[in-house]
């Protein structure tokens, strides 16, 4: 079950490393947006591995094949099915993970639940998987570009190196200035460093991505469980290896009073509505007040280390592993455009709701 | 939309907080299942306001009504309708609200959303909701705890005071012995000193409030977008205030190295498996591994202030409001059932989903 | 599981025949709806039971008491809780029916799937769960008919005795004017003897309800398992004693050719579409496409028979069963205003996922 | 939305007629199922046009791709991605179809409802979305009958030509002896003769589609919205052309007496109970009762006619229209496994929900 997401825009996926293809269903797909293709493969790009010297060296060609759903360039409202052919796979590598259980990962619970598993690298459990939502989160993004409405996540931190930047400050004309998607020059070869090492010495290294959304009306999002921030946070932990999502102020505001986080408004001149500060993050009470929206999601150091480690195999007798395969030092960069999908997908989700909420 | 949490234990709760009633209905609790109405009725009590000097003074009697789905003291598989009638209502005490909106609250957004609102306590935004959430929940914990699934929450912070104990580690038999709800005496004597100072100052404080599940087996939660740590996001993240989530090493986690985060497996004599460690947070690739699960929720400190405050009217021209209503300082302690009950509705929810993963 | 049905307007149901109360939640209530609540009460009493000799004389008085989102007669956009209190009982005719399987009953099912089965007046499986549909069928209706949609349902047939007359030509101004519900004075008077006869006998008969709905704009309903046709149907089969469904032409179309079933179109000289036969019954593809929808519901002989029968009890002994209880000898009049309550239920579904296709 | 059926086991289709492909993804199948592909090519070839002169000479391949969730020939409890590519596509027999309404046909809905529609081969509404249908009732029906269930549809009428054998007695081996699907040789050669002389007049003709299941336990099925009945009708009015739905004694039953249409129930010497007759058609209160299910559906004549037919263009002018392409005088034979393929994706739902009624 719950290969979906959304209730109004859906995002259907299905696909394992390194099975013959990868792809999903986009349904709920508003009629009439003209779609450019690609900027669709562009975002797969920014998503695929070999991109540069510190993500996995795994060249997928990643082409996404339209199978449905679009007429002439443009979206017919009718299900968009697409696939991803999985190229450049190197099963073998795999082989002795058949036996045994790869610590924090998904070996052994997958194992234990469905009594199998397709073990050949990670098969569903492989981050790979999010190559169907980069493309359903491209087509929700051109349907929200046409509203106004950008999204752009980059990466905050890769271990201890931080951006040091408040959200709505960031400079977002400068993520892609470095291959570590880190919108601050200095910063961002701090951060590669850390990287090269941790990578010279088979470790890896966790950090945290922010995102930004701008231009959303006042309106989306639901008062109760359909909270704006649940169904981020429901999006953004459901990623690969996430570890925690915070939104407005987060952890750091729950040190904080009241009199310090509240965001007092203000109308201009032509009664428009805005707050002072934005300490809440662009949401209140589950829907969106016409600010900027930010939250952060944590990735852990993911758990494939390039070195002897000890584990256990199916019978549950001692086993060690020495992972082979081509695996990310830190999954950060990486990360950036599969956080934009999600929140793309919420987004679109959220808004095509709030059509639905007068006659 | 969206008054419903769950896939197959769905919960949908109503109320406003000062109509007749609030409740809901309890779709999907298994059959046969003894339910003890007392333990419900005690963990409203927890819930309710006026229990001690930090919580508002609101003397709600919060008293359950069971409508239907129960049979002869057990469940039937038939949905539990349930009302809990509101009573000491001072709607007086917010009639300024009808035409001001309070800052960081849901008034504009709810006004502007649907063209009305149910000013009179904050109407369905009110935290009041959360009654039904609770009388769900110890439902659902009754079925947990007949399988030896047991949820404890815990206060872990107010303002800048930590409780500094790793989750695992935390002694659960302490957590009632404090209205604070912090399981360790000294530090939850200083935490109600500065509730009480910043009640005094009309202020309000935030904190953070920790949760342990253990005697979950293994093979809980999807792999996809249903990973156990996606569903409880969604769940914590829908509760009034909550600004942020993390499970296993969260944010903390994202600054370390795979080296310090992988957690080992070993197996006993009788081939069980458990992991050395537990950074994990007793979940991989979305399914839990039997190791216990934990995790935590930041919560803002809420904006009603007992001072002055500058805001706008619905007609945007300036303000100045300044709260009557009785308002809890720090949601916290009261927060803390709320965050089991919710974690138990997301429990029971996969428990059942994995029923349907074979024939 | 299932007690909800609907995707953006949706209704959830709970409560037993015998128990304190029925009720349910209305979610997805468009906001800003004047509520006319005599109205909703008028629709209860359409369905009530002791209407008249023909329909069982129990008094219940089916009185609804909203208990949320209502604010000051006007729909928030927030979830309708409301209950009807279950008055005059009987329980003790129903004693007998706690050791021994009623046939065509869903006593022997219950048991099985669930293990236990509140017996009293069969419980969750007692048609009495009808109020609550019927409920939030009048509120869905209030929504329809301000944007100049109208449902009607008649009795189409009881037994053998038919009206005979297509259902667009059907004198909608006469449903009342009978206890039948048939809008013919002649075939009213047969069926009412009929009826009056079958219940002289203990026995009970079935017959089939014609329901139309008039206004519907171009465009609502999907084009595959949305199909507004495939709703309508699953509205109907899940009302108790529902056997069949048909709409345009049914099953007496299938015996028929294309060139006497396609319905050809015309343009007026405003360019306004319509076809000039309607043998589809307004539905084309999954969508209604402007003309009148029109379908039928087929109902069983209900199996509540005042004779005895020969049946096991739950040790699966032989056994005889005399039903006491109070019971319609057709419950065809009665299920009119159900018919047209879920037929509207499922219009304003559509009618706001509709407003979903386009951004 | 809505191009998804099921709630544990859970269809999504995609794919229009003269698209590259069509496809879906199956969610929720139980892992550990061992799948025979050539069963499942099998069904496809039996629902493909081209399979004798009565029905349409399109010949597709109708080869299916499988891209995700079996390993080694076994379900892994992942989803199903599939494919079908479209081959012999004659788009330019559509090209009027462009500019033109088809009278009967969703060309006027579709486009009033989406503002454009793919107009090749009638798009998404082109009954060729039923293959993604069929795959997928394929794999849900050999995880049934690993469970001892068999389904099995059977042509029952044509016109005014008629099986006329009560479903329970229907010798189901030999449905294929005919390319009619009707499992009588004599009145499958009058059918076929009727069909064939309304082909020669460039004419369709409607017809019904019966269906038995046997081998079903206890217990499946829900109370409430879900009941079996509810969930069939939902499945078989989703399929193109069909008008409607009865089960047990259906229409024909409501004109009966209670005292003809109840089913005793009687025990064998093991305390097996059964049924003496079946009217109810094997389901009560919405569960099914073990003794067989049966139902039946009606099919419209399709409206594609080979005849010149009046109409009217995009631009509401007056039209004349005469259809190539290629087409089915008389879709009955082609709807038989599409009907099973739906019931079996009900019954393997229905069945993996009734896994989640106990812990």
């Amino acid at each position: 079950m719950s290969n979906t997401f959304g209730n109004i825009f859906k995002v259907t996926t299905f696909g394992e490393s390194h099975g013959p293809a990868l792809g999903g269903v986009i349904d709920g797909m508003p009629a009439g947006i003209k779609i450019d293709l690609d900027e669709v493969q562009r975002q797969l790009a920014r998503r695929r591995p070999g991109q540069s010297a510190i993500v996995t060296a795994r060249d997928e060609k990643d082409k996404v094949e339209i199978l449905s759903g679009l007429f002439e360039g443009v979206t017919t409202g009718q299900p968009i099915g697409f696939i991803v052919r999985n190229g450049d796979q190197h099963s073998s590598d795999y082989n002795e993970m058949k036996e045994v259980f790869r610590p924090s990962h998904a070996d052994y619970t997958y194992t234990e639940k469905y009594g199998l598993r397709d073990h050949r690298g990670g098969g569903r459990s492989s981050a790979r998987e999010t190559v169907a939502r980069v493309v359903a989160g491209a087509f929700a993004m051109q349907a929200l570009v046409s509203k106004g409405i950008s999204i752009a996540a980059y990466t905050d931190s890769v271990g201890d190196i931080s951006l040091g930047v408040k959200p709505e400050n960031v400079d977002l004309s400068k993520v892609e200035i470095s291959e570590t998607r880190c919108p601050d020059e200095d910063v961002a070869g701090r951060m590669k460093e850390l990287i090269l090492d941790v990578k010279k010495e088979g470790d890896t290294i966790g950090g945290v991505v922010g995102c930004i959304i701008r231009g959303v009306p006042v309106g989306l999002g639901d008062p109760c469980f359909g909270k704006l921030q649940a169904s981020l946070a429901a999006a953004m932990m459901s990623i690969n290896a996430a570890k925690g999502f915070e939104y407005g102020m987060g952890f750091e505001g729950s040190r904080h009073r009241g009199t310090e986080m509240i965001d007092l408004f203000v109308a201009d001149e032509n009664g428009t509505v805005s707050t002072v500060t934005n300490h809440s993050g662009g949401i209140q009470g589950g829907i969106s007040n016409g600010m900027p929206i930010y939250f952060k999601v944590a990735f852990k150091p993911v758990a494939t280390l390039l070195r002897e480690v000890h584990t256990i195999d199916r019978n549950h007798n001692e086993a060690v592993l020495k992972a082979r395969g081509r695996h990310d030092p830190c999954v950060v960069p990486r990360a950036v455009p599969i956080v934009e999908s999600m929140a793309a997908i919420v987004l679109l989700d959220a808004w095509l709701a709030n059509n639905a909420c007068h006659m």
